[in-house]
């Protein structure tokens, strides 16, 4: 009944290895149907190269397993709660959801900084913000109570929170840290998530060298990154075919 | 008709992958006739395992796309200023450009840093400048008007700019930096293009490494960056068969 | 009789070279049983292409050579000396003993510090001490007559008082690094060992990032160790199947 | 007549390769023969995929060609100037150098600082000197009369004068970084030499590494520093079978 939903997520999960995005079993992706309610997600704690699209499992919004013999990743609530969230947004276009221990996107959450933009690589990625700036945001580190709590829900909820607190729009703003943890992002399909950890990844490698090479470095200048987000994104974008 | 020409680009644009010098659809090659006055470049927004040959684009100076069922690259503009400027030189001799996001390229870009020649494997690509120096140029950010105007049109623009602002030559001088953006490579052809790209990312990560380790590192003398451009360059040129 | 042991010896050890944990000959597992009081170890100076199972040299916690045609790792001395002390822990849980040179490892050893807790990616491995961190520890260098007694043995020695002197348990904190040499990691077999040092390695890579993005970057709060390491190892893990 | 020196020559040249010593036709590798005074070479400015053992230059220690079709190395002079010197030693046991351009050796040699011994890594492969350290020794730069004069002669003077001046041992010590240009390595056969250039690669590396986490890093003391080369390498060595 869901083959093509664990397909979808089997496909993802597999590009995170393929892409070196996390070493033995780390990292997560998972695939959205948002008529359904219920999203395909890689069991814990299992290694990529055992993984098959059978061995997939389906949670619904409450976090039920839905189908499937083995127990969904540790991170299943995390997504559970963002697909909640996406799921009452016009147009219920976010359907896939990634997390990743790639080693420069956790080199910037666990120095707990937002990324700065820099270049046009990351412009051309990251939605304009009203602000002038489009930095990839970075949350507080979470607080002893919501630790306690329901650890991985309340990592959804200082998602959430944070793109409320900072005005940030979830669907254009793809992407964010949380401190000390790693970097979580989501797109149009699973394969678009794990596509765009692959670019989060690039861009905080790049953003590292370039704090070494020039420690008072300057963002990329707001006209430049409307323009590239425009070229690539906007409504008479001109890349691609 | 164009067909060598399609595939003397095809071959430089996938050498880019093999090289890593860019990810995705990212970076883009193109081979220049200077008797035709047309230049086949990569489409725009295709991966690179998806080309062929065919599927390059075949542009004029005036930026009409002469044969190709495929948009252009988005950068063609860029591409198309180079050759006008390259085309009204004696001897037409730079037949290629390629434009990659290679990652210690791009850091020195986004640190809007023009890279010093710390070494003799910078001194063997760079022509020595009547300054005694032959540092890699960084241009300046690219102003409002100019982004309004024609981004990548004006892209190569200021390429052009920079180089007669510093006294520096095209036909010497095969490679800048795109402040905020990346790094532009010509050469006697598209395969010389890229070949120089992928001198440059090395150039670049030893010049991060140097900087790292001796933050107060002096350029290599001029009488050795003079000797090393002579003995590969020179008329007197004794390396190679 | 020891062909199951050598085989997970030798296993291990090739999946140093298969983790780039080490080039050439450097690093060694080895797999002891705590019954017959004897571990197979990796013979000295062999390249890891060479290597078979029975090329594996079984010693015992006299280090006198149980069985095997070759020299033993010139570091055998300090798997004895841990073995020795493993073997008297209640429940001999330790099995697997490796040392590799790895890069990112080696450099915190040279620089004689202990890995502060960035992220979760370290407290997903490393036990939490009393005093709220769990950093992975670094031993002082060796003194001069430690040195000229028996340089390997009290290695072995200097790991076990590291241990004491700072009250962590052996079994619990499975990574040390040995001041101005590297990595030794250790685990209920000797796969489990090598895994170790794989994690150590990524763990150690990141923190120099961290280091390099924000040098007054803070360790994880308390209550985010705690929480990770007992989802994944507690009495109420509920990470993997 | 000069087979078995031609292919012992090209294997260390593809072994550049194959470790990643170089890009494109940068390095070069040699075996010597002290008896009749002469060694095979690379070609200059051959692609290493290009390379045949015939492709092999035997040249001679005044600099003449002895046999081969192709132009030898633009560095043969180098290489002659460090054999007739090693020619010159008791026993004639130098028989193989080779150059490279690798990264972080690279970037060392245009720091124009020696590399610290910091770690056993180190010591395990490099002398103790007399004043009780082992750095990487690293030259001058090179002076205009002398770069006037010949240059590829005179680099090889520079490093036999560096070892003078600082009374070290051409046999003991095989490594050395020309200042703005990059590392020299020799050994007992040609082989041994770009074995040198790998370890010397993985040592710089580390080093720099070393210096990033923490910048007053002590070196490795003295004790430690000469029990680990007498391990390997000294009257009692007990590494190795």
């Amino acid at each position: 009944m869901y083959k093509s939903l664990k397909e979808e997520a089997y496909e993802a999960n597999m590009e995170i290895k393929r892409r070196n995005l996390a070493i033995f079993t780390w990292g997560n992706s998972s695939a959205f149907d948002p008529d359904k309610g219920v999203f395909a997600i890689k069991p814990s704690g299992v290694e990529y190269d055992s993984l098959k699209p059978q061995s997939m499992v389906i949670v619904d919004l409450e976090g039920n397993i839905v189908e499937g013999k083995l127990k969904p990743s540790s991170d299943t609530k995390t997504h559970q709660v963002l697909y909640r969230e996406f799921s009452q947004l016009a147009g219920k276009s976010v359907r896939g959801i990634t997390h990743t221990h790639s080693t420069y996107a956790v080199a910037w959450a666990q120095a707990a900084r937002p990324v700065p933009v820099f270049g046009t690589t990351h412009a051309d990625h990251c939605f304009p913000q009203e602000n002038g700036t489009n930095e990839i945001p970075c949350t507080d580190f979470m607080n002893t109570e919501a630790v306690k709590n329901n650890y991985e829900l309340e990592t959804g909820n200082l998602i959430v929170e944070t793109f409320k607190k900072r005005n940030l729009n979830l669907v254009q703003q793809n992407m964010i840290l949380v401190a000390g943890h790693g970097p979580f992002t989501w797109g149009g399909s699973a394969a678009e998530s794990v596509y765009n950890s692959a670019i989060l990844e690039e861009i905080c490698k790049m953003a590292f060298l370039t704090l070494a090479i020039n420690p008072a470095a300057n963002p990329l200048p707001e006209h430049i990154i409307k323009k590239h987000w425009e070229r690539k994104h906007g409504q008479d974008a001109y890349y691609g075919q």
